[in-house]
């Protein structure tokens, strides 16, 4: 048994799920430039979409297959692929346990937010929006606060300070955010880091907004009585 | 006659439309993050999305048939989903008499809205556009109201305030906003509920950006003669 | 022969195309709340989109067929769907001569355009910009203007201040903007009226964020040298 | 054998790729007004979008097929159909060799980036992104140039300042900007270029979102500690 031809027989449900999440984010603006990426606990291991590709374009195919010590057991079919470089990133964060999926975003509003904070800040924080609720145990009242770290001029460097972020998250981060980057985001399966990758995005859209609207005195704009 | 054998046997047509707007909705960012919703009339009862799932991934199968006092005939056939804490307010809004259908919009436009509304204000309100014309019963030089309310740490407490709101619905408004969150939004049919969501969220992302620009001494400019 | 019999006979492949058209026009937020419009020449006459319907869903049985003097030969099927109060400002434009196609866009950055104008200013204006030459016949340097007409209470109010409009053009105007509105944009065939809509949208989209920068005292963002 | 019957039997492959990415590009506002375009290298020779025509519509019997000289080998079977005023700007990026796809953008944040440089400004720069890396060369630390050209009535004109730009190039360089027009981009093959473009035009919608930010004295915006 070979790696080419087995690569693509194993995990065809995740395969195909994680491809037609890839081709979403794309659309979302989260993997521009062969930027970001992800990648799917299964039985046994992981799932990873390669390194620097369109990953509006990557099949079932394309992916590796990496076992739980994140060794590679299968290969993509085309020998050109490689991994990213942000493999042990990802497995830090699996490691934290009861993740089943990490997004690694590169969207335009992470980026922004992750500037709009001072250079001394490690932590990014939002309050009293409702949209809060889509991050598994946050509500809509309470401060919820996730690391903010430098970034490095490999990714592979980020690990350290990634695993420092990690081993002092506040509660219910599910994100570290990386300055002049983006983010890594994660939840217990799929879709709840789909989920909470786009409330994250949705809080940073929403607060870059807002900070443009501070500067125009806007008391009353819309006002009804 | 179990409900897992005939959930999707009911109302296939309408079923089909809720979910083929849910992902309308979605792309439109109206329900990212697995926020938002959509309840439709149907002869007898409503159908309605259920909670904390992505909406752009629901299927006929997914909905919750309510009978005309908003309790649960028949559940979806996966039994992990949940009717969301807004029946309460979906029902409320039906309450009203000649509301075919409810839409829940998470909607940036709609949520920064509320936030650039001074902190005592209890509506919103536009004139001189002539997209209001896409509201039922509204004209375009006439100044047309919505009412504003407060959010709270969970959705089935906006309830009372809700209501207040309704009874005292200024004329012609197809929509109650909510501070910090989005708003609630109807019409007699789903295409007049969309309608008037499009044009709530026309007029939300204009005044946003018109906001942006006054801050810019903007007289002049793309002027001609 | 009955209208409802023939009407989807004639002219399918015009019918297909304007349907086609205005999905995309949807998706490119000109028609959203049912708002805007599309018509066609046709030999012997026009073809209209209904009014007051979600344009992304408009069929080709749906479509008015109009003869030269846009008096309706065939309705659509649904006997519920209205001609648009625009069809005079249409009929109008059509009279221009050489016109084979005109678009009635709610964008929004073509709404933020007339806003941005002094309430006294009757004309908009742009130069030196590459975009400017996907309209025929204006170049690079000049100075390309288009009318801007206040709206009216009802759309068919506007056709003496269009009339005026269309007896003054500008050289190579192709558009006459509407304060508070939108604009109604011409060409000569349906692909050059959207080669024309997507370049006056383009140059508002730019003008709209370039004077939002010249608040930032932005010299020197992303120099180099 | 003639033009028209043999147009489209040459690089099948290589064409149905131009026409996705050219529907692709319009999607991402690359490519809006008929702007804009795209040129494969192909074995003794290359392919080429013809010019004013929506590029979201070109099919594979709409190319130009020309020598490695730039002459025309086999025109589009449309008779009607232009090669594009831009093929010795094509021509002339291609001769810097190991490019095999040039891509023209009239993206709106690219054009921004034009006119947000000062009049004098030869170059646009960035630093400190990550996003950078998609740039093939480019790290995240160090400073990246492009050059920066004026524009002139037509296109052709354009070429001695392209071809000065080309000869200076900095180091990495993967695209020439044109102040009030757009940028030409280039890779090794049609993904690279791909890349390269969505990197420039996320560096460019970023930059745009930042000059903005700055007006608002945001220091502690989203501020967690």
């Amino acid at each position: 048994m070979t790696q080419t031809e087995t690569n693509s027989g194993h995990h065809p449900k995740e395969r195909a799920l994680l491809c037609e999440l890839l081709r979403q984010f794309y659309d979302l603006g989260w993997c521009t430039g062969t930027g970001g990426g992800l990648s799917l606990a299964v039985p046994g291991g992981f799932l990873m979409a390669p390194s620097g590709v369109a990953k509006e374009r990557v099949t079932e195919a394309d992916l590796f297959l990496l076992d739980e010590a994140f060794r590679v057991i299968a290969a993509p079919t085309k020998g050109e692929l490689c991994l990213s470089e942000c493999a042990p990133l990802f497995q830090a964060i699996f490691g934290l346990g009861e993740v089943g999926a990490v997004i690694h975003s590169h969207s335009i509003p992470l980026a922004l937010a992750t500037r709009a904070a001072g250079s001394e800040q490690t932590t990014l924080g939002w309050q009293r929006l409702e949209m809060l609720k889509g991050i598994r145990g946050v509500s809509y009242p309470e401060r919820h606060f996730v690391p903010l770290i430098d970034n490095t001029p490999r990714e592979a460097m980020l690990l350290s300070a990634l695993q420092r972020a990690l081993e002092n998250l506040p509660p219910h981060a599910h994100a570290v955010f990386v300055r002049d980057h983006g983010a890594y985001i994660w939840g217990r399966d799929a879709m709840e880091a789909k989920r909470h990758a786009e409330v994250y995005d949705w809080l940073c859209e929403f607060d870059h907004r807002e900070r443009l609207e501070r500067n125009s005195g806007n008391a009353g704009a819309g006002e009804g009585s």
